[in-house]
């Protein structure tokens, strides 16, 4: 039997997010393999196991999954939005270059994903309309140092900006800090926005100026995104609507 | 009759990376207003009017999309990608602002889809697996100085990088200055993407150096993908992987 593995973004949350070159690969699977609220998004049936496992193992999920592909099983490793940002991909990557040679024989493939910014984005209008980055506010497998230098060099680059895992219990103080560098960096009206549980039952949009924002606004299940010097709020009866437009004058 | 305009991504191609949301969208649209090739990707069928424009009309597109939805059409404006990712939707919002004040109470939803970059990322491995910037380098829109120094704050925090727009037959020199750019910033073994036509049947993606890389390697079709330092290569049978390991040493 020939097994395989696929690396797979099941999106932000909500089933019509999910493409269906995804839902195709785990109608085909024999194991999925991922963290426990993610493993919980796919249906059980017969002849599929399920194989749920704590956050801040992904190097042990990963070599789970190698091991089971090897052995002729079709392995499909599950993310939330897209795996190959700030999710499995790269982990299972590590585990393959550091693990037996026979691991990189096998059929591997990445399954992009709607990941989180681009789907709280298209909520909030297009506030990464322009040119924008993508930073990982969590220090456990990083420097703090490296995420301040990244925070004010974007900010003097004028990107919009993504933040993933802005904030844990862990970690209470990061994001207070970043909040604070990109008052040094931005003027006060900049824009700023918490997307929390896109496309799920519960999801919440908060648009702030820099100025009203405080740490509180985020936390783990929340992507925020900070508009450039340019980014626009158009005000109307509903929620106003966000954007960077395409076009800076000289 | 209720009008509405929903602005949507069709995935860099294959109809597999097309979200159900998307699909959808279009099984109840009346017309489908969008950029001649991405609309030649919307199925015909009685009761849909395709309206296909050239390229660098987005704003009268957007226009004639709002006028009609308006009128009570349900409107789909299409783009390849993700809409919000160097596409349709700033354009339509920028159309919704400077335009008359019911517009602003249209009923307007964005919709994601798989923008190139993550389906150029997926297909090398995770050479986006760590904080990333997205820069769009045609200079039709924004002054050239500007890209040079979002080119060079993004090497000096040392981002894996995505460019959109790398090379037209109008501005055949902007990539050429981009990889001299890169040449004075970085290493030259850094790694170096150039993923064309991700998805659709005549794909091809290839893996080089920073010191190898020539200006010929990408065209309008192409998504360029750099490295960060850390980006790493992992040799085997097949095509090799790229990705971006979680862990940034202190």
């Amino acid at each position: 039997m020939s097994g395989w593995i696929r690396i797979v973004g099941l999106g932000p949350g909500a089933e019509a997010l999910v493409t269906p070159e995804v839902t195709a690969a785990l109608a085909e699977a024999t194991d999925v393999v991922g963290y426990i609220p993610y493993v919980a998004r796919v249906a059980e049936r017969p002849g599929l196991t399920l194989h749920a496992s704590d956050n801040r193992v992904e190097l042990d999920r990963s070599r789970h999954a190698l091991d089971m592909a090897a052995d002729g099983r079709r392995v499909v490793v599950v993310s939330s939005g897209d795996p190959g940002v700030f999710a499995m991909a790269s982990a299972v990557f590590e585990a393959v270059e550091a693990g037996p040679r026979a691991w990189r024989d096998l059929d591997i493939e990445v399954l992009p994903g709607i990941t989180a910014m681009l789907a709280a984005a298209a909520r909030a209008g297009a506030p990464l309309g322009h040119d924008f980055c993508c930073i990982n506010l969590s220090d456990n497998l990083k420097p703090w140092g490296l995420i301040e230098r990244r925070l004010r060099l974007a900010a003097q680059a004028d990107f919009a900006m993504a933040f993933y895992n802005p904030r844990s219990k862990s970690r209470p103080e990061g994001f207070e800090k970043t909040l604070t560098i990109l008052r040094e960096e931005c003027e006060p009206e900049r824009l700023i926005l918490f997307a929390r549980a896109v496309s799920r039952p519960d999801e919440a949009i908060r648009i702030a100026r820099l100025s009203e924002a405080t740490p509180e606004m985020a936390d783990m299940q929340t992507v925020v995104l900070v508009g450039s010097s340019l980014t626009r709020l158009i005000e109307r009866g509903g929620k106003p609507i966000v954007y960077t437009p395409r076009f800076t004058p000289e």
